[in-house]
């Protein structure tokens, strides 16, 4: 088969004047199309041949390394193939680092491989790119690592950044709904921030700041939260600390918890800014809780964290030498949209305590519970913690309010030794005083939070919320329905079945067909998730846009059967 | 000696209602004064013992780590007492980690100590903190010694934010001639930061940037270092990187340039603030070039940076085993106020060229040079670097602006390698977006920067200078004269020499005695600087403040020799 290029089904094939991929294709020389396409195949031939022996062994053991080099590897060309058929680029293959994983947003490829400093199976700097030799000549070898998992992780959004779909100026842009924003009150926002009252320079917000953050500010996210959180008592200022983003909360807490190397409990599938910023600084482990996504008797819900499964992944990494410093949750979940009731957050708050591990949770989607009949505890409306010093609460503005390029994050924790430990970094991780400002003018404003703004994000978030799930429930995919978060988690395994590639590779494919429609989606991977299928759709878009990209998604799916019609005879000569 | 309790002079006996350091004194209980003191005479007692011993053996072996303990101890505890003093704290010693520099701004305790990870001379959370069994429980071992470091290094910092003078509001406050800040014209950045093309709010401006820095932002930036560096030809808006702030950009080139343990050459006296950074989270070692700060007939020059300084000091690391990887420039310099010549520039970037080392040099003073016979050379100037894959310039507006508060660096790199893998840590270092939106409208409005602020920002800066040089003179007291930055470098060798105290301790009690009087300077040890008694006075600030500033200077000064003739037989048996 190897030298059947004219027959193989190239993975890219549906980018070829189809749908919305084809603008500014079709230009770049004959010799990379050939010299990609040659490597495919001739990775395509290894791999079938090693999924035909690893049939035959225990299913732990196909996890082979050697596989996922070439799984990793395939990725990567059929990735720099779409790259260069899309920007139509001519003259030299131009090889990026290695992209095991190419969703939005700080997502890191594998939750094994997060893990690492260096991926093991991941050697592409040396092997792939032309210019290796002469790279590490100036960059370190962490910043070889680094930049290498920053252009994977963030390709999509790279392409997304470049060409935004816009309904007036470039309705043929990307339209994204893998990375967690919340587009549905920028009227209202902007209407906000342009009131005079915002406005204000003072020679304070001009000069170097409390590197904990500014005091008016603290003060004022004290009583927010003691509002909005329910607290049974004042929270002190002195507790808050103002930082650039909940991801530079988290990895500044993961520098002053943990040392290089030490461990967080990290139930998945779970939000990859913290894996990517883990691995920044701090080379924090993070042990993977899987949590199942098949229904049983005994644990009817999907995805459903339980004391037992962190006690065994406890146990586990405890057994195997690694010392396990905390326990990290979201709450509500990212990307499930679980809200834990208090019981549940009591039990694993308990449990943490039992081990001396400190919690971290991110209440960030705190505001964004849009069913009615589901009641959002903070775990600072508790009246007694059970290990106060060792619980850290994180949350911004990002998410509610739709503001994440105000980079803007807060640490809640009654331990002052954590909370000036981690002031200590405001130095590298200060937010400007004109937008402390303007947070603290916003965060005041209760009655234009509580009667203007939240009843008309709630409401547009239910609505948004009900047009996709009815939209998906036309197309017979199964998603959970848990109320909250900006996102909506859809089990596209069905779809899959229908792809001729191997079963690992498959969510990767039906990423970039997606992508090549210009719609982006993020994958269950992104998040960790053990099983593949899964994918995490953001909603909280206005009408039309999601109008279209639900018009895209249906366009793949589509176009999907009709080449699994035309293909069958030869993808199945593949298998 | 050690029970004359009443006759001994205690190093902070000016708090005693003298000058301006007596408010809210004299209300803390008589066992935390009689605790301090005693501790105090008992270490005064070795450390005397210690000396004279140490008089006896060569200078170098002088430097002992038992003695560094003693000072540093000793430094601590001094500190403590000014603390307890002016709060009025009663109940409980309440130590914090020593403190063994107390400047402003991101210094280190002496050079060499902001190499290692855990100052090995200063194990003093297991000695003096009752906490700290407590706290390691919930601290990593990198927090505990960032939390110490940060303490340290800020407490002076902390003080001034929480008691800053006012002319009208609270003229006992801190005036703070320790931290380089441009308070020249906030009012001329208040008005035009305030006129209505600044207050623009827009989507793009409410979401996730790009991390390398919004491209409006990027492009005007290139265009404003093209105009004023002098550029040969149009910078590349490609080669520049925005993040929150110039340490942001120095610690995240350390971590992409160098792996842990590999060095840069630093010149000294240098700025503290880098040192601080690195420690952060780099580790990158700074391997000190000590510049004479004694005239020379080879060097008449004081502080003269020569390329035979750094060949010797490569050397000498090359020798010891560590791997330089860079070296580090400041031009125009920090503390110093030196402007490199082009030919100087030139040798320096040659230097590093033949030995394969990156050059990072910051220029963000570069409009800050109020001397009119001193042309500033960027080296972005220059016709052709030598090396321009490892030439890396870092610029902000914090100085020339006055804008310290906005949280703004700029990296500027030929190495497309280099610029991507800073990009990547914009994930944890971005800048808000209306900030971003606001420096773009302030670059561009190139007439306001040439016909109004500029003139007014180098009138006011000249004048200061010529009011405080005039005072020092008047003083007798030398210092450098070098014509930019927002400083002046001065000699305070010949006051020390009035104290009874040890060299090496006496900046530190100096130091202390201006803080007393509710002023900040900050000490040679700051820069690393390796001889005492050199100390940094900012005077970019209002006229009247700086009048107030000076005229606590001169009291410090005055009581000094006063003192010096009331304690002169018993400070003589002490030496």
């Amino acid at each position: 088969m190897s030298h059947r290029s004219d027959t193989v089904h190239l993975p890219c094939g549906q980018m070829r004047g189809q749908g919305l991929g084809n603008q500014g294709t079709h230009t770049q020389p004959v010799e990379v199309m050939l010299h990609v396409k040659g490597t495919l195949e001739k990775h395509m031939v290894q791999l079938v041949a090693m999924r035909q022996q690893q049939d035959l062994v225990p299913e732990e053991q196909r996890r082979h390394q050697a596989t996922g080099e070439q799984e990793a590897l395939l990725d990567s060309l059929m990735y720099q193939l779409v790259n260069l058929l899309q920007s139509g680029a001519a003259g030299g293959l131009g090889l990026q680092p290695s992209c095991p994983s190419l969703d939005v947003r700080g997502v890191v490829g594998g939750g094994q491989r997060a893990q690492s400093s260096r991926w093991p199976d991941q050697p592409v700097h040396q092997r792939n790119d032309p210019e290796a030799t002469f790279v590490s000549q100036h960059l370190s070898n962490r910043g070889i690592d680094i930049s290498a998992l920053f252009q994977a992780s963030f390709q999509d959004y790279k392409l997304y950044q470049g060409d935004k779909y816009d309904e007036d100026k470039n309705t043929l842009g990307f339209i994204n709904l893998g990375i967690s924003e919340n587009k549905l009150c920028l009227d209202l926002m902007t209407e906000r921030l342009s009131q005079s009252d915002m406005n204000v320079i003072e020679d304070v917000l001009l000069q170097y700041p409390d590197w904990s953050g500014q005091p008016f500010l603290r003060e004022e996210v004290a009583r927010f939260l003691t509002y909005y959180c329910k607290a049974p008592a004042r929270l002190d200022p002195e507790n808050v600390v103002v930082l650039n983003g909940c991801c530079s909360v988290f990895s500044t807490l993961a520098m002053v918890l943990c040392d290089p190397g030490e461990a967080f409990l990290t139930p998945t599938p779970f939000y990859g800014g913290f894996a990517f910023s883990s691995h920044l600084y701090s080379k924090v482990e993070l042990i993977l809780v899987h949590l199942d996504s098949e229904s049983t008797a005994a644990h009817p819900r999907l995805f459903q964290l339980t004391v037992d499964k962190l006690e065994q992944a406890l146990l586990e990494a405890t057994l195997t030498g690694k010392k396990v410093r905390g326990l990290i949750l979201i709450n509500p979940q990212n990307p499930l949209g679980d809200v834990y009731s208090r019981d549940s957050l009591k039990e694993y708050l308990e449990f943490a305590k039992r081990y001396s591990l400190h919690v971290i949770i991110d209440e960030i989607y705190m505001l964004s519970v849009f069913d009615e009949s589901i009641t959002f505890h903070s775990i600072l409306s508790m009246e007694s913690l059970p290990d106060p010093n060792r619980t850290h609460v994180i949350w911004g503005t990002s998410k509610d309010f739709g503001i994440s390029g105000f980079r803007f994050g807060v640490l809640y924790t009654q331990n002052k030794k954590v909370a000036s430990a981690v002031s200590s970094f405001g130095y590298l991780h200060g937010v400007s005083g004109i937008a402390q400002y303007k947070l603290y003018r916003l965060l005041r404003d209760r009655e234009w939070i509580d009667r203007v703004y939240l009843p008309t994000y709630r409401s547009r978030l239910q609505r948004a919320h009900r047009y996709i799930t009815k939209k998906l429930k036309a197309l017979g995919i199964s998603f959970l329905n848990r109320g909250s978060g900006l996102y909506v988690w859809i089990n596209l395994k069905a779809c899959l079945l229908r792809l001729w590639l191997s079963s690992v590779l498959r969510p990767s494919l039906l990423h970039r067909r997606f992508l090549d429609n210009k719609l982006i989606l993020s994958r269950g991977k992104t998040y960790m998730c053990k099983e593949p299928g899964w994918f995490r759709v953001v909603f909280a878009d206005k009408p039309l846009r999601l109008k279209q990209a639900m018009h895209r998604f249906y366009q793949v799916l589509e176009t999907q059967k009709l080449e699994l019609r035309v293909k069958q005879p030869e993808s199945a000569q593949c298998e």
